[in-house]
């Protein structure tokens, strides 16, 4: 019933379907005063808008935004921010055939259960075009944060069984636009490239895993117990169409360490506290510590592929199913901008709850 | 500001610091009608408390509650069913060596630093001893769930490099609570016990991960598109101390896999569908589809050892930190009531929220 | 920072400002299947529009409203409906000369030391015109408490110091559309109209009282103890431009009688619990006892007049302010259509709510 | 579901039962570094508790508090702060005779039916007693606010027809503790005090206003445009048992007033920006303008009473009820400490929730 709203402080409710007239977003606790960059919020729709390259879906979407509200001579007015995106290139015939199917691992089955009605035009709520409206949000966030010194880069780290070993520390974040892929490592990236083509062709999709980071962080964002800052970070990131898994600093392979090994041994540096390691991945007890913030999001193949496939329909008679929509064969390239997006949101609301801290 | 309440619906706010008077929570949102069982609930809290066995920490703490409102009768009455479980074994002079040190990796410095205060006496409010609280308001939840049919159980599957690889399929649940470990693999749940004593001699600290699986769970349960069901289990799962990762389903594997493998295939069966595999893990669009929802948690070791480490103190002058508390060697076992608690908190909130889904 | 959202279960956020390019609002929590009647949206927000008779003001705004998302079919969806109302008659070149001057009771003062900066075209955020959308969101709720056999009706009851002192029992309000003031008393509304015209004519406004009453109220509406169903009315009723006062029941009037007159005494009307006297306005501990619910809210004069007027600028400096927009002499007439949104929003909130009350 | 919190950025929520264990309640969100004056809460606290006076309730209630966690050092912590008052008098023999009796007027009928079972003893959740725990959570608030220089001092108007009609200005709110009933005009208070005495010789009840002022609130606080400061006051004073209505700044007289004369004009009086009148009662447009805050709130009469009454029974059957119980002749004196704790709860929560509104 509230799942449409994010955050608190700074608080996004998104609406749209696929196929309906419009998607959009709305911005609540927006702080009065800030100087909104139009064109920086259509480069980060840009980068997430099906059609950038060959290896996403070649769907026609602009995806051109529109201020309708809360933006007044160019600067944050401290009411409702309200970003419409129009859809253009609906062609709902593309979806008639599949109209009272369930598509394997999409979301039909679930959404005609619990609504008894759905738009199966594309996905409806369900799809990943929905995602447009947080890019947007998400651009305005990161606007925010620049402004208080924090950055946040993601890139694609894996793909299938394409692995970049390679921290990020050890990566040239400004190489992550530079490929179709957004792997900071031009060879791997290649690799993936060619990885993905090859999928494509057999009309099949294949997984991935995106890594983020955040620079500049200050000290102290995080509300302990149930907000600690990498909660919030994980259930944003789980909230992202595809997403499987979420791990910061060591994550998973923490688990094999030892304490003494794991443990961050603080030292001054010039006056500043810092940490020797990072495996707390820049957060202790849920909160920010200064250091950098990092995470890894797995995501699943996607779900639209072109080989026939076994189903039922909502009568529960079987059916087969046969791909047609234009989709992507892999999903990681395109949420890079949405994780980054999600984080930023996660960012900016932490930033505006931590001015209740003191007194 | 607001992060000492979980959930919306079903609602939970804690309180209370590892050496205060009490630990406490109040449940929100409890429908009227629902029979009260005290015992399950210490049982539960016992499940957590320490010094169960010799693998966990000797802190003599009986985790005793008792309920204050919210139950008449032996039933819920819909107002709020607050309960206490009192501090005993305090010992504050534990801690007084470092009321002004940063333990490494521990919250000190993130508190002090976001407060300008801190309650240094077992962590305070950062200490997992909190989670007493998650698990007696996760009792109540469970008994909600069972009501309806739910059932949720969690165990350790990994205690550093010892990984069991087997599925929660061809596992005999019934047996998670016969070791001290809650490994269900008999066999392997005798090495991690041996492993963590050794561990536990040197006086160091080693993780784990739990899992755990939800059977019976209705379809339509989650909200889309920020609050679908597993964005919720991350969010949940991340905000227990120590957890450094979530994944479901297929999670960080799904990565490597095609999407024609990957996607679960509908089937009739009896009228009732279901999917001929489950790497969705129950859960589609964000909501369940009545397939089992399962999912893993990776758990750091834990951050109090015995040997001396390095640190700086509140004015940034280098200090060096010994152990002396009596902590645990490895956290996933007394982790497993929490998981369920934390996972059993988020299915009856979205229980509840589900009520509002059709006309 | 959450001041554009209201509800819980049934929550809608607006945004827009008075000359900004569009008003909308968006519903989150609107169950799937309810069909949606776009005439019956259309029908109140012309209520509300200006233009509609003489003695409201003369702008021409046609606001007519787009539905964007969240119904599909002719029904809803149970993702969020968004509707839209585009700005027609912007004209800010009206405004221009108060761009620096705070107007005397309005908001120009206090959002510009709020924010820092305000859109002072018309009011921006703060103007009337926002309402529109809540009319448009009360529409639908509406309808889904017709379904569930709630209706809500408000009228004009009082104007300046004319004062209809019937009870809406007493009362045909069928006919309260049927004169450009709302009042069903048609002798009484008559003379409401000519002393509205008068004060027109002086360049004067005046102020007003609504009263409304909902029927066919379900049992157990309201949640104790800080959401009684009579406080959300009251926060609602509040939150309308222009409004000073809430009574519900007996209301001020109340104060003056005993315990022994006002006591509302329970009867068994063939199976039916039922009160003789109905003091307690429909509502007893904060819950819908099935009776009617009634209620009053008192609104000031408008505070755009066309005398000159003293105040100062932003810079402090003392300045003349004379009123050139079109402006409404009372607000009441158009508050009508606010007050049985804001009702309808509350009701349809707290029978959502109510879903959770028992097991 | 969500009725027993309050506030968002200092948020309460409150549980206990009239004569079940204990009463309690929990702010999260006070900020870290205040210092906590347990005595002043005490203070309030006996300000409200039955037995002060001859005309209030002679239960014996000692209502001591104990601070259970998130105060350290005499200094909140940042984490949450929770209290809990024991209940002691309890004596539940005296309401077994209503045990399926319905008490006109009280909320025995609408708990019954929303939640389908109630403790019947002294009303339960619905009795008085909760304000206990908001009075000492207001007792927090007050401090943080008087941090601030923000003071709120409320009085009784008006008891029965006995009204007193001097405005706040031109009495010495000093005097309003130094009399049973709590006004500050000492000659109406003896007649009050007399007038009640009289009322409770009878068995009887009668109602009466509370006004209160808030002197030294910033500009700035109040959140368009559903959370008006004026609006969240509305239903937080609705929220307190047997209030009926609200009303401030002009209030319902406003509504006899013309624009003209309603108006507040601004000055400049030595570089801060004043109003020479008062009628908006210090908010406009929802946002405080640093002028005196004022509202007055109406509460009925008591609904239990001596006098034998009418009533019915779960089963539907007809039946007689008579007063036993000690109970308060007039509920306003003790309302008194109660109007203040709810309205230092809106303003620190505004207070805080202000800090995100500019850059």
């Amino acid at each position: 019933m509230l799942g449409n709203s994010f955050g608190h402080a700074f608080k996004i409710t998104t609406f749209g379907e696929s196929h309906g007239k419009a998607l959009g977003v709305i911005i609540d606790g927006c702080p009065a005063g800030l100087t909104i960059d139009l064109e920086f919020i259509q480069k980060e729709l840009t980068r997430r808008r099906p059609g950038q390259s060959k290896i996403v879906t070649q769907r026609k979407e602009k995806d051109e935004f529109e201020i309708l509200s809360g933006v007044f001579e160019g600067q944050s007015t401290g009411t409702p921010i309200s970003m419409i995106i129009w859809n253009e290139d609906a062609r709902s015939k593309d979806y008639s055939h599949i109209l009272d199917k369930f598509r394997p691992s999409h979301a039909d089955f679930t959404y005609q259960n619990k609504y008894g009605i759905r738009d199966y035009r594309g996905g409806g709520r369900s799809s990943a075009r929905e995602t447009a409206a947080r890019v947007a949000a998400g651009a305005i966030a990161k606007q925010l944060l620049a402004h208080k010194g924090v950055q946040i880069t993601a890139y694609v780290s894996q793909v299938g069984h394409l692995k970049m070993e390679t921290s990020y520390q050890d990566l040239d974040l400004t190489k992550v636009e530079s490929t179709a892929i957004r792997c900071p490592d031009l060879d791997m990236a290649e690799k993936m490239i060619d990885h993905i083509a090859q999928i494509k062709k057999e009309g099949d999709t294949i997984g991935g895993v995106v890594e983020a980071v955040v620079q500049g962080c200050p000290v102290g964002l995080g509300e302990p117990v149930f907000h600690k800052l990498h909660a919030d970070l994980a259930g944003a990131m789980l909230g992202i169409n595809a997403a499987k898994g979420f791990e910061y600093g060591s994550g998973f392979n923490g688990v094999e360490m030892r304490g003494s090994e794991h443990n961050d041994v603080f030292f001054n540096e010039d006056g500043q506290i810092k940490t020797k390691t990072n495996y707390s991945g820049g957060i202790q007890g849920g909160i920010s510590n200064g250091m950098d913030i990092y995470f890894r999001v797995a995501f699943k193949p996607v779900a639209t592929i072109i080989p026939a496939q076994n189903s039922v329909d909502k009568s529960g008679k079987a059916v087969e199913i046969t791909g047609r929509g234009r989709h992507d064969p892999c999903v990681v390239p395109r949420a890079v901008p949405i994780v980054e997006a999600m984080a930023a949101l996660v960012l900016a609301d932490h930033l505006l709850m931590n001015r209740g801290a003191k007194l």
